[in-house]
């Protein structure tokens, strides 16, 4: 599977969970060779989850698997991954990852290259509209999703 | 709940995650006011789980949250908490971490203190005793949880 692939599976995982009413955020877990080792998307709603992130749903999926299937592996997610997904990706010493979109949110994509990681950022424009849309729709899921508090998204912010 | 009650539910989570056969790491998540608001302990081995590590099995045991509920909160742990479990404290505004021992593995805690969340370490005898017995019992299972291969652990090293 190439990367255009894999991104593609993403994506597919964020409108799930789109059409589920949940957070619209996707990720697969694919090792060096292309093989997917794991999909999945955020299960805040869901699952009532604080933990089931998009890459971490990804990687949960991928089951338990030895420090050598993560090697040269790459996280695709439709959105620039949070704190936690960031240092899940770090814990596994997950090569490079590559992000859909990072301008409805920012996360810790300066901590990975720090730590080593690759870091592609694809500017997608289905992504990010896919976000706005939520965002726009149910804010405090959101919000909740982040951690953060009442914060008002201007149109400037998008 | 004081934080000695706090912590003594941490450590009986990681005794039943021993007993289970699993990772024996436990956690529990306390509001500001001394309200338990979840327990949990690493399920590796019992639910083949990636992501259910001590800390943020009691983030999903606590459910979903509003980011207030975090605000002044403390989450106790046994161990010194690895990456992920760094970033799911920061990605919530977790105020401060207890962390049983931090001498069998040492994980995030300068980062915690970088993004300023408070660090205390207890260098507790029994929760450094549990995990050497764990490592020692089922150094692979360990290795995998922490992303590492082969990792041989010395008596120098413990």
């Amino acid at each position: 599977m190439n990367d255009q692939e894999s991104f593609a599976i993403a994506v597919e995982e964020a409108k799930i969970g789109y059409k589920e009413g949940g957070v619209p955020i996707g990720a697969a877990l694919v090792s060096k060779d292309g093989k997917l080792l794991g999909r999945g998307h955020n299960m805040r709603v869901q699952k009532g989850s604080a933990i089931h992130h998009g890459e971490t749903s990804a990687l949960e999926n991928s089951g338990r698997l030895p420090a050598s299937a993560y090697k040269g592996a790459t996280m695709f997610t439709t959105l620039s991954p949070c704190d936690m997904c960031t240092g899940a990706c770090i814990l596994y010493g997950i090569s490079r990852v590559v992000i859909g979109e990072n301008k409805t949110f920012l996360g810790g994509e300066a901590y990975l290259k720090q730590r080593g990681v690759e870091v592609v950022v694809l500017e997608n424009t289905e992504c990010r509209e896919l976000m706005e849309r939520f965002i726009k729709e149910k804010p405090e899921v959101w919000n909740e999703d982040i951690g953060e508090e009442e914060r008002v998204y201007s149109k400037e912010e998008k």
